[in-house]
């Protein structure tokens, strides 16, 4: 949605303000956060490292607004802001807000922000939090929302822990330049995939293989944008011959939530999954990722495998907001300061 | 309801404890809130004043016990809480608390007073805090109950900060005394206008102007009590000639949770609500104001008139709530410690 | 089910780690939590003593995972978490986890140990505890599981309020040794009589005095182990008789949520409770317990008379978690510092 992304200020003086989409994050900022949050858990380490930490924000409140349930992100925000210190207040059942129910979401939006010093919010419906954050933009005392995920279109949160993590997992082998990326699985609705796509151009060299059903191919929209990057892509319904090539392979699980009649019979999971077989046919040091939770896609005996990365993966997106959090409430100056 | 009033103690040794209607609030306890109020948002200016509230009160506990569900006051009290160091625990959808339901009310304020040392209630039934603290008056344990929001009948905490907005309103011009407020909408059964005619009846010279439907005109056992303290007084159901005349408008929505049949439709919010015509026939320093949520009687393009108050309103309730959980958990005066 | 305590490690290193069941509750951790919970109560009455126990787990977050709704449980755990500064996230109605409800037990508590320090969970489902302390084992980064409740089978916590508060009632009178305990009402279900009993076998000379409905007798497995321990024992389905030679008497509630049909209404309610009557024939130093909430089988009048112990009870449960989680998170030398 460029319309929206254009209609409210992503950064304020040049330092970054609401956290909407992945359009905005360039290689710097993507660096930058990918750094912070190494240090982070360096410091997080210690007893003295983590109180640290605790008192570096310990003065600011957040608000979770999460109308769609999304027990792990909301866990994952929640822990790093207890990281931080910040207090944390919670919407996580649409029917315990009944007022807000019956208000607009520009009113609910300038209420929270009278209470916190930032708005982290999560959608069923596409568009909300560009919303929020233009009504921010029309007041006096903003305060930024952070997208943690609004409908089918932008997850831009995990879009950075999954940057994070293949740039960890590659930190020895080069960084994430050059390297062969699969995706697996619903590419059409899946919003983690769509994300990281506009993030990968950012990387010389990916080559990226989109691996699913016709039907579940990913959208015009980003292949567009991913060619006009020149990023090397191809596209196949046959997993079993581009597995043996992949460094990284990013299942995703059939987004059935979104289905029309029938659909979720058509995926076909055998082939378009891991277990013990395909293991066998990727490279010794591949690694698998997943956005969690799992479907049938993904055996549970993958997890004793090394190339397993997705509960790194899950930990890392702590991280990486601990990471944002400092980042977008100014306080990156501060945590230098509590480094040993 | 003086029955209940004199139930419960809302002071031990002189000092307030239970918070339940507006009854006891004299007009010492009145200043006293709003300076304190005005004090503490001093202190919030800097990260040392902020951090030193939040140890004011870091080793205190509360229960948020909202079987009413509110968005809006459960997060005003909660930040407050929290603005402090106050621990929170909630119960805000009352499907969750099965066991609690079970028990009879006594037990279940009983069991939170074991474990907090401050409980904050909304229902929808009225009388239940006042229950509540006769409850805590008759062990041996006691913790103060704070009222926020009973049924249809008061809302304590609200007329508070409705008189704090007030007061910093009018602070340059003399105060609210001598002032002319209306109040229009739902009067029969909007708690907030009737707590707060509770209050206003300790400030001299005020005039108060009633604008509503018949169907909806102020109750008599407030009109009866302003008019034993002497308030100049007056009801119509023709709001345009009153307009011009008013310093501060109270505007109030539709109380419609409470509704018989046909009892909305009834309702005219043309009428008996503000939009820019209306803006226009208005003194230029007039303060409009609202409890919030909005209904269709107050237009979204007031919010940009600087006479637009509702939106400092809503933020000032947060403080004057951190007021008062200053001082009735006694910590005034290490509060007045940690002033620069 | 002892198959299942012998497939999780309740201890590492010797120190005790998850905690599940009562079974590996030996005489030395018993007296080691009641005197370290008395400990901290006596700390907690400064407020210096207060801040130091804020600060002593500053740094650790936990989980509460509770699909079976329990407010009193959950609330007496949360504020032991807050009085040790532990930063708490909750899942309290399964509804609201929509995700987590996709997955597997064990993907849902790894995910929740990506993010915490300790898990403390409730669940209405039997062995689930067991099962999530299971996975904890098969992976590099375990956090501890707390059993808060599972089904009808165990309540470890419960069982160890119960043994504080028998302990600190019998302090001046040589203890919980030799001592003639009544259980009375639904036995057969009531999860915190079983788990008591289990614990009672490491006290020398108690009596135990089951008293119940043919129908609701103590089931033969608990008994049994009794019986294999030497504990004199007796079951009465009159207990007139048995009331007046009691020290203790731990009084149940009907668990009609685990009912078939016409099971509640074959309880003889008067006949398995306590009021006045009953009262007079108790002795005047006998103590009368309730997990509460209360049925009709607790009379309130009861609350006045002195050996009513259930709200003393009920708040003692906070404190041996608070000294729970200090033992478990590995802060019993800190905690010691903290001493004036």
């Amino acid at each position: 949605m460029p319309a929206d992304a254009a209609a409210y200020s992503a950064s304020r003086g040049g330092e970054p303000f609401h956290i909407i989409d992945p359009e905005p994050f360039h290689r710097a900022f993507l660096d930058e956060i990918c750094a912070l949050a190494t240090e982070i858990r360096a410091v997080a380490k210690t007893r003295d490292g983590r109180l640290g930490l605790q008192a570096l924000l310990g003065d600011r409140r957040a608000m979770l607004y999460f109308t769609q349930p999304s027990t792990r992100t909301f866990l994952s925000f929640n822990n790093a802001c207890h990281i931080l210190g910040i207090r944390t207040s919670e919407i996580r059942d649409p029917s315990t807000s009944s007022e807000v129910k019956g208000e607009s979401l520009e009113d609910s939006i300038r209420t929270f922000s009278s209470y916190v010093d930032v708005i982290i919010m999560r959608s069923a419906e596409p568009g909300l939090a560009a919303r929020a954050a233009r009504m921010m933009d029309s007041i006096a005392r903003p305060v930024p929302i952070v997208n943690a995920g609004s409908g089918p279109d932008q997850h831009p949160t995990q879009a950075l822990l999954d940057i994070y993590t293949l740039e960890r997992s590659f930190a020895e082998r080069g960084g994430i330049e050059g390297k062969t990326i699969g995706m697996m699985g619903d590419l059409a609705r899946g919003r983690t995939v769509r994300s990281l796509c506009h993030l990968l151009r950012h990387y010389p060299g990916v080559r990226l293989r989109f691996l699913s059903p016709p039907a579940f191919r990913m959208r015009g929209d980003v292949r567009a944008l991913l060619e006009n990057h020149g990023i090397d892509l191809a596209e196949t319904d046959s997993p079993g011959k581009v597995l043996p090539e992949l460094d990284a392979l990013y299942l995703t699980r059939l987004q059935s939530e979104y289905d029309g009649p029938g659909e979720t019979a058509r995926f076909d999971h055998a082939r378009f999954g891991i277990g013990p077989d395909e293991l066998r046919r990727m490279k010794p040091d591949a690694i698998i990722m997943h956005p969690l939770p799992r479907g049938p896609e993904l055996d549970p005996r993958v997890d004793e495998d090394p190339r397993a990365m997705y509960w790194r993966q899950e930990r890392n997106g702590m991280w990486v907001r601990v990471a944002l959090l400092i980042r977008i409430l100014g306080a990156v100056a501060e945590f230098r300061g509590i480094r040993p």
